[in-house]
């Protein structure tokens, strides 16, 4: 709670730091809500690595909390997650559900806009998305991450005969993978870590580590590998006309052979969030156990070893719980 | 005609050279054309140079002619030019109209097939293409890259609304543009030479050469150069959500910001050969002076200089008449 107006908040600004601030100031259409989990992301890495320029102040976008305070009173105590991007509401992008593509968006712990890392987080209201009680917290967590992973099947038909390609086996690949899974699609998944791709053993995908992956033809390739050596790849195993989907940040420029793209007409498709609608009806339809990829869990205060932690190769997903 | 079986071949083998070829032996399957106009195409220029590993023999893949030898004999006589692209006629892509992306194709005067800088080309019968008497053989000899051009509203949706962007003013960049004019859309054209653009002033078109471009949001950038460097300019113009189409020959890999494309969620498509048909429908129902491109004209035995004629910047399209 807000004893004495102050509260714990992991910020960046060239390091990563541990700070007391002051409670969020409520900005006319905004909701405070108090958080009571929140999951670092690989985006969240890349800021601490000095990937994502132009941000500085308190990190962190994957949060379910408690709503505190709202304009609408029936939402205070409600739990809830919120949608990360704000858009201006008025543009085309925004009048079209495509909030996450106004030129003109903050976008929370990203751009222009205190994140959630921190006892309590200020919202705009109507980012606000109500999680229902049949979905945990441990699950709910990855509604955005979900939502991100679904986001693939807005941009390209995957159907039971469509045979899918996902390389990358990090929390948003593994999330893609489940995903993708319950398209009943003819799947294969290289990873580079074992104990991470057993978590996928379960579902129908074909599992292969990426040292005895033989390269065959594919309908679709998802690289979610954020390794720009991937594209590579992905490029020696897609058909003529087929879909190389881009899912995930990258830190360096790609080289890639334009020629090959043309001759084979490929499509290279980049990917980034999704609608959390979409996820949570996922989450309600789809029984898959994502609160076993919770391997690290700290608090606010030990946000510095959270990050170290999350860091690592073995790591999958790292919450941390104010 | 074919005096002493001899005749005259423009031919690539690590170098340009103008021969005298043995007629061509007549496969069981194939028709034998007599080459009435050829037409010189970046590619062959791009073979030339070494770009195209992989190649040796009788250049060219643009031609009109009249058919000397075929099994059907109510083909002999008759006006025709020839799809480019051989399949097996088996695989998925051959029974789907999609010969052009066959994994066994020949192509001619690229991939293992003869090609047809020559006074005869043998190709297979059921490639030959009649040419309607309404479309003169200046404009027939457009029919290949035209259908090139218009492979692109085959994966790209254009209409009225759509704004489009297109880089270049090479001879397929011109076509492209009388293409993309044709169907109504909000189109702009850079390109570097005054005196090409102008091809495109009687059209819709706005017409922008490349020093004085202002740089501004389209739905649709047809990236036509062949410049990598352009896949810069077309990031920096492309709405999210929107489509780059890369439809050019590259000598050179290309480098990328794959965030850019990630965050807005581009997609990128190579685009290459098209449908002989619907650039012959094209013709019959668009009144564009294509003839009027054709600023040098050679015979077989002028090949080296016409060669050298087309590689020059200022030259639009370069025809070989036998």
């Amino acid at each position: 709670m807000h004893n004495n107006n102050i509260m714990t908040a992991i910020t960046f600004d060239k390091s990563l730091e541990i700070q007391q601030l002051p409670y969020p100031d409520r900005k006319p259409k905004d909701a405070i809500v108090r958080v009571t989990m929140t999951g670092i992301c690989n985006t969240d890495l890349e800021i601490t690595k000095g990937y994502v320029p132009g941000f500085s102040g308190v990190l962190g976008h994957e949060f379910i909390g408690i709503v505190q305070e709202a304009k609408d009173i029936t939402l205070i105590g409600k739990r809830c997650t919120a949608e990360i991007n704000f858009g201006c509401g008025v543009c085309n992008y925004c009048t079209n559900g495509l909030e996450r593509h106004c030129p003109h968006r903050s976008v929370l712990g990203i751009i222009n806009q205190q994140g959630c890392f921190a006892d309590y987080v200020s919202v705009p209201e109507k980012s606000l998305v109500h999680i229902p009680d049949e979905i945990s917290n441990r699950r709910a967590i990855f509604i955005e991450p979900l939502a991100a992973a679904l986001e693939i099947l807005d941009q390209v038909t995957i159907t039971k005969r469509t045979k899918v390609l996902l390389l990358g086996d990090g929390k948003l690949g593994l999330l893609i993978g489940y995903m993708l899974a319950s398209t009943g699609c003819n799947l294969t998944v290289v990873g580079k870590h074992r104990h991470k791709l057993n978590y996928l053993v379960a579902t129908s995908a074909r599992i292969v580590q990426r040292d005895s992956f033989a390269e065959d033809i594919y309908d679709v390739v998802v690289e979610a590998t954020g390794n720009s050596s991937a594209l590579t790849m992905a490029m020696n195993c897609i058909k003529p006309r087929g879909t190389i989907v881009l899912k995930s940040t990258y830190a360096q420029d790609m080289q890639f052979n334009p020629s090959q793209l043309v001759v084979n007409e490929v499509s290279l498709i980049g990917s980034r969030c999704g609608q959390f609608s979409k996820a949570i009806d996922f989450l309600l339809h789809n029984n898959i156990p994502l609160e076993d990829m919770i391997d690290g869990e700290f608090s606010l205060a030990q946000g510095i070893e959270a990050f170290e932690f999350s860091s690592r190769p073995k790591t999958i997903k790292t919450i941390l719980v104010p």
